[in-house]
């Protein structure tokens, strides 16, 4: 039986921010942003409470596509964030390389990546912000737990998250040395990574494989996912689980995950028991 | 003609927000919280576009007591809060009495009690909130204007925000050494300044006399306001104006004013044209 994380109140305010903000990606058009906030401020009392937030954000972002007729209104941001990460994979690969422990700094360079987010409405700036999150010590470290778990596993399945935090997740993929199923999701859905910025992410090189969950919510609501992607999901001896999305739809499945994020908000903070800000390397049901 | 500052696409989500907070305050009871949540969400759309913030706050806040049948959310974190700046009052009266320009320092002692705030949703801590904000340069500084106005000034008017701050507002009134009078809001709205928060800081001590705006508001909306109040407004030598609320309806007006503010949003800090958290004494129309 699985029960996934639900809606908080808190996050209906922030759904209506995400809505903003994509709206400001659209168009210039004040009275169009206007008309599509309108839209789904008119939905947020159908919302069901027994959704994950993800189920949410793919019933707006879909209604936000519907509206403006714009498929993908992140495109720009993803490619700017996609090249902007790029620029800085040289410089990560080095300070993995000359760690005295590259496969936990390769940890926490993919929970870098993780502060690439318009889901949250944080700001952030990529060159500093990675810098200073590599230093930071996880406030949750179950790398001991990660370390064993990559030893024995045959297959890993890998969630990814966001455009642009691709390139940080190929750095830890790099580092896995076994065979890496990175799954992205099935349409574009606010900033998250898909086929195409994966590959550009230069995923196609370092991944055996690059799978769409089929989902078309920003996160991995298993009721919303392809068969095949349930199948991989069930029988993988490893699952790194990447970011909130992610988090929210599996943080009550019923098998072991990895999950690797920034607690960016302060439900998921309370939701997991740290701080808002703090890294996680977490790992449920061993 | 007076052109006041209207209300920002980014206003929207932070209304909800501060729907959410206010609900919680109310009732434990999640569902009612969630009905709140709706009623406010179902105004969105017909909020008018030239209302300024304090306006959609009055009528999100009116919604909220009929919904709720509580004319005073706020009543006990506002108390809280009242309690809290007393026990700082001594230290604070110290700091300004053994400073080297005490009036500069008891503006900047009132601009820190600005901190206490529900409406922007930012978190604070009294007691170290404002031991960093007396320490703080503000990015606008017409501090020299405020001391020529000031000694020019056979009245002043003093217009409070929050309640808590009102103790700090205290602080800064008994350095003016002129008749100050002191304005609260006509009716609990949010954690703004009424009469009885105002007796309850001190304030029936140290200002010439406390009166009521008259508005409903939480901010100083002058078609709002009383006619009492308005000729008041137009008639003292000196406007000294705090918060956010106040500035939002008052930025245009056609009348020297002096703001004191933390920019505690980036709508705000826009319109000033200063940082998110930066702290203002910006006198207009001088």
């Amino acid at each position: 039986m699985v029960k996934l994380m639900k809606i908080y109140l808190d996050c209906l305010p922030c759904f209506l921010k995400q809505t903003v903000q994509a709206g400001h990606l659209v168009t210039d058009d004040e009275g169009l942003i206007r008309n599509i906030v309108n839209e789904v401020a008119a939905m947020i009392p159908y919302l069901p409470e027994n959704s994950t937030p993800p189920e949410i954000g793919e019933k707006i972002h879909r209604r936000i596509r519907e509206i403006t007729g714009m498929n993908d209104p992140y495109s720009s941001v993803k490619q700017q964030n996609i090249e902007e990460a790029l620029l800085l994979y040289p410089d990560m690969k080095k300070l993995v390389r000359e760690s005295s422990d590259p496969l936990f700094t390769a940890v926490k360079v993919a929970i870098a990546g993780n502060i690439i987010d318009f889901g949250t409405g944080t700001e952030f700036d990529i060159t500093t912000d990675i810098h200073r999150i590599t230093n930071q010590e996880p406030a949750i470290n179950d790398i001991g737990l990660f370390k064993e778990s990559l030893e024995k596993a045959e297959s890993i399945l890998y969630l990814g998250d966001n455009a642009g935090e691709s390139v940080f997740d190929r750095i830890l993929i790099e580092e896995l040395k076994k065979p890496v199923t990175y799954i992205v999701r099935g349409i574009p859905v606010l900033n998250d990574v898909t086929y195409e910025d994966a590959v550009a992410s230069g995923l196609d090189d370092s991944a055996f494989e690059i799978i769409s969950s089929g989902t078309t919510a920003p996160g991995t609501v298993l009721p919303l996912c392809s068969a095949n992607f349930i199948n991989l999901f069930n029988k993988a001896d490893m699952v790194i689980s990447k970011g909130q999305g992610n988090y929210e739809g599996l943080s009550d499945v019923n098998r072991p995950v990895f999950f690797l994020l920034k607690a960016k908000c302060a439900v998921i903070a309370r939701d997991i028991g740290v701080c808002e800000g703090d890294t996680v390397v977490k790992g449920i049901n061993f």
